[in-house]
């Protein structure tokens, strides 16, 4: 992952023509915003005393620990908008003081144990993705914060095939998670846009939800159990696949977001690798008219693998092939259906699906759309780095309503964006597709770009706060797979209501009570 | 609700007379064990303070409330064999002290203050149907024990056809649910044994699941929101249909029996009301035969609205039709599936199950099963009492694992039971059956059957806590769908460990900080 930009470093970032076209015609005149050279940015000093240092060397060996300033730059923040622009500025006060990477679940709580000694804040690290402030801590009187980097978590420790599940490390990323089931003739089908770079543990941590949910179901509804490490020791939690012995503690662990205990495996449901995998794209009318077709098709248990709508601005500047973005001429709003398994399956459920959409009004524009939408999927966060090179503020917001909701959600949230940004004289291009529906709802998933002014982070904070609140206001969530970190916090007290915020507390202080873990992030 | 006996006190319970037969050959001569006669019944004076009560009356009006030792009676305990036993010895040493009917959430609230003030127990109560003790409670300190009767809580509160869900009051039982919503058109699609007492709250406070919970889920996967009543105010759980908002909050009230607060109501999915229902058996050459073709179907991704499989011992004696039950010649072991929908829809599903289980070998034995299950569904708690009239012992447990364990498991608790039955010199029979499946697991469900000496009780604590030690010593759940109570507790402690067993302990001072709720049940 490179320090101040998403992903690969050596993936090159540059703007299709079609977009440096739109970005002249959407914002006018744009002033570039190089990010400072990585050999002028100062990592502060690590605050630790050598006993601390000392203490975890003990634990994960001394090869596994490092105070290195390029390390610790690595390691410090997400890759949100505000944290790229830190980045890009030279800024990591956030930096770690240490980098420790244990090699099994009962290091990570030699690791806890450690800091709960000394009083160490930890940041458990997997694929340093958040979007929302999950990696900065409020060091408060702690003496200062290790990373707890789960990379050497790296292995499938078993894979039922009776039972169709897997026990996966949470250090896994994605893409290395995916060979190890491969090899084995299985899937997780668990592909968000981080896919590649985020991990197992954070997928659980954060409640993630991928693009092929419809088929495959978000993240937390694969689970069958976790280990957690405290400093107090291990917990495994579930047994079966479904219980009545007591509220399900499953759920109270996945979204915790590190601050509950430290997940260092779950156990998944898997699927066989499919046979066969079709994208393609239909065309409807209005972003309405494809929203409420979507909802014929999961209220009829009508469920394609994949299933995306974007609105009509979405549509005619094509945001659903990275390569091709620009102005287009295409009208109304583009719908993504994929299909993933046996070739019967497939052909049954295209069967299915095209009944239902074209009786209720949309057209088949072939699979090319859908082969772009394919290969892009993983794109979009390298074309906000090209963006912000060139002056364009990006940003992606999200949440989730009942479906009697979601026009009237939708229209108020991009109503409180545009007039937020407009407020400070740039005019937004906003942006929306839903990419994960429920019987009783869907996501709304917005992209934001401005025209940046002198100082990013003050331009996108008050339009973040007013869409936060109209998101809020309309009685949606606060987010749907981004989890809460720290941007969130404020709207998740709202919420989940001064109960909630109490449970979470006393949680917290029953499983950690030391409060070491994450401290400042989710709970209010 | 009888007060010593299963539901309608008007229903007739006789054995049919191949089940007299079958008693005959299996436990030899038994000796009848009438129960006392109700008005022989000696009920605790109620133990309160005149001021308490009036300060309940204040509250819920003095019409709502009463002392009276019938009402007092019939809310004594639930209806496992063990609270029947003690009822038919005349034993009503747990009757609350008195029986409140709260009007609306906020009397809730304000009967909840008034209890907390008066360090008095309360113990929420929906239809009374509880099978594993979550009706009594530890007086301990308390000053006595409120029945909070929830019965008036009984509106379907409103209807969302665009999103398909329901916001229906706590105290509603089954089948009014039902039939508030087919007005509508709409059903909830829940149809546990206890169906026709059994009440809304109750669902969500214990995660039942319903014998069609292939086609609609399980209880706890329907509910998008609830509110829950504490002494501390009304608080709202549950903001869209997915979340990662840190936590599923909704996912640790359901499962808390009333020990957190009192669910006062639920926002669920619901579904068209099915236009086409049809029922049909296949049999299989051994249970273990059609529990592989079950995990084939779910694991595809085929799932008929009711699929249950019982083993070669239950089919023999035809327990899935509860009017013929008696020893038969059928061999092998039956499955029931179920199809639900629209006329197209219970094609398509049938010839899609048709053809997988054709292929794993099964035999379609027609629809004359399928409508006998269908309609003696919720009848076999009847039976239990004429069983027990006739000196029968019956009572049942239930389990679930993942498919690869499934098999060990069954022989296990099966062992375990036959066993610790034995040993007492009755040799039990032991009846099997699945009807709860997911892609990596499924529940069962025993019944236990044995001729009662002179003290059933002492009979069958060892014999249950056989099956338990059984059931957790092999992996399995301590319960899928009958939920803790007090029953399950120090099964419950083993399956959630000490980190478990803090967090619910942190979440109940949080919530209930006077420990006024169910004090006993659930939390070890």
């Amino acid at each position: 992952m490179h320090w101040s930009r998403w992903g690969d470093p050596d993936h090159e970032t540059t703007l299709p023509s079609g977009a440096t076209d739109l970005i002249a015609l959407a914002f006018g005149e744009i002033t570039p915003h190089p990010a400072v050279s990585g050999g002028t940015v100062a990592v502060p000093r690590p605050s630790f005393a050598p006993a601390v240092i000392d203490a975890l060397a003990a634990v994960v060996g001394s090869a596994h620990l490092t105070t290195d300033d390029g390390d610790r730059m690595h390691h410090t923040r997400g890759k949100s908008t505000l944290d790229l622009l830190a980045a890009r500025a030279g800024d990591f006060s956030d930096a770690p003081d240490v980098v420790v990477r244990p090699g099994s679940a009962e290091e990570v709580v030699g690791v806890l144990r450690v800091c709960a000694a000394h009083g160490c804040a930890v940041v458990p690290y997997g694929g340093g993705t958040s979007v929302v402030g999950g990696l900065v801590v409020d060091r408060a009187d702690l003496s200062g914060v290790v990373s707890l980097d789960l990379r050497r978590l790296d292995a499938l420790l078993d894979l039922d095939e009776i039972s169709r599940t897997a026990t996966l490390q949470a250090g896994l990323l994605g893409p290395h998670a995916e060979a190890l089931l491969a090899e084995r003739g299985y899937t997780l089908g668990h592909f968000p846009q981080s896919f590649e770079f985020a991990s197992i543990g954070g997928f659980a941590a954060t409640r993630s939800s991928g693009q092929s949910s419809s088929g495959y179901g978000r993240f937390d509804s694969m689970v069958v159990s976790l280990t957690v490490a405290t400093a107090h020791g291990l917990w495994s939690v579930g047994a079966a696949p479904a219980s009545a012995a007591g509220p399900d503690l499953r759920q109270l662990v996945l979204g915790s977001e590190g601050t509950f205990g430290v997940i260092t495996d779950v156990t998944v449901m898997v699927h066989p690798v499919p046979e066969q995998a079709v994208y393609e794209t239909w065309r409807w009318p209005s972003f309405a008219a494809g929203a409420d077709a979507m909802r014929v098709l999961v209220q009829d248990d009508i469920n394609p693998t994949v299933l995306r709508l974007s609105d009509e601005t979405e549509t005619s500047i094509n945001l659903s092939d990275p390569s091709a973005i620009g102005l287009s001429d295409a009208g109304g709003a583009q719908m993504v259906c994929g299909y993933e398994g046996s070739a019967d399956r497939v052909a049954r459920m295209r069967a299915e699906v095209a009944a239902t959409l074209e009786c209720a009004g949309g057209e088949l524009a072939g699979e090319d759309g859908g082969s772009a939408w394919s290969e892009g999927r993983f794109a979009a966060p390298y074309l906000r780095d090209a963006l912000l090179d060139e002056g364009v503020l990006v940003e992606t917001l999200e949440t989730a309503t009942v479906w009697s909701n979601l026009h009237h959600l939708y229209a108020e949230v991009k109503a409180a964006i545009t007039e937020a940004a407009s407020r400070q004289g740039t005019d937004p291009l906003v942006l929306c597709h839903i990419s994960h529906v429920y019987r009783a709802g869907a996501s709304l998933y917005f992209t934001v770009a401005v025209r940046e002014t002198t100082d990013g982070a003050a331009q996108w904070v008050p339009v973040k706060r007013a869409a936060s609140d109209a998101i809020r206001a309309t009685g949606g969530t606060i987010t749907h797979h981004h989890a809460v970190g720290r941007d969130h916090k404020p709207w998740l007290a709202d919420e989940i209501g001064a109960p909630g915020v109490a449970v979470l507390r006393a949680v917290k202080r029953a499983l950690d009570p030391e409060a070491i873990l994450n401290p400042g992030v989710l709970i209010p």
